[in-house]
């Protein structure tokens, strides 16, 4: 690559308020999260679809899937979430990642319990700043980059189904 | 807080949205960098700030606000690049916080050797995908959010300056 084509200052500066703005949205509501419920994003990431799925429960791998975690992640902290009591993991016996991850009455109290206060948050620090037509532009650019990674990347997670669902 | 002003189908499509982004471009951006060069997107926000300071060097306490890192973060990653030759930490014997982050050599032709590719990367999977309204409109929103952020977080990093600079 002998040329180059470094950012001009406009793409640059967005490209670095895009990040800081994560970063400071993240850490944000995180702090929110974690004072008023106990929770943190990490949990709450967890906890939802889990409270959305059929019978309170995931496969593991879809789980991993649907939040984009690595599978040591997801697995670490669905341990330390399971010694808090807000999730119950049920094996496979024949395929460990065919594993379920289930919401406890506990786990399902917390979220219960946490979901209006963060939802203030996520509005109060960003979905209430955008017009609605700076959402669809947010939409469709995130679309847009969620479609060209997945053009470029190897699927590296598709192996044959494990426990037949319940 | 009795009616929660949930998420609106085409809001929580956008939030789900951005956080998906977020965090595929995060690991396919990081993939590629350490295939290329071996440095880490972690590695990299540090050395960029680094390079572009005079005498390549900055106080820890302006990189790590620069970079939005919390102090043990930053020291710890810090010692890790330390010992890969990357930086030097030069202390200020009357204030540990003012002590400065220098560049190396070695980490000088890292970060050089790193940044062609890298911002090759930056553009395949972001810069390119949006036309110049909607890195405007992404710049926009991402002030806005960090604006608002900063008016309702206390400022707890705001003690006396340490060393003198240079």
């Amino acid at each position: 690559m002998t040329h180059p084509r470094w950012l001009d200052e406009r793409e640059a500066r967005a490209w670095r308020a895009f990040h800081k703005m994560y970063r400071q949205l993240n850490s944000a509501i995180n702090r929110r999260l974690t004072s008023d419920s106990g929770l943190s994003t990490a949990d709450y990431e967890i906890l939802i679809p889990l409270s959305e799925a059929p019978g309170r429960r995931l496969r593991a791998r879809d789980l991993g899937r649907g939040v984009d975690w690595e599978k040591s992640r997801l697995s670490h902290h669905i341990g330390r979430m399971q010694r808090r009591g807000l999730v119950d993991r049920q094996e496979c016996p024949t395929d460990a990642r065919g594993a379920f991850i289930q919401l406890t009455e506990e786990g399902w109290r917390a979220v219960e319990a946490a979901a209006p206060d963060h939802v203030e948050t996520v509005r109060r620090y960003f979905i209430d700043l955008l017009s609605p037509e700076e959402l669809e532009t947010l939409t469709s650019i995130a679309d847009r980059v969620v479609h060209r990674i997945a053009e470029t990347t190897p699927d590296s997670d598709c192996g044959p189904p494990g426990c037949a669902e319940g």
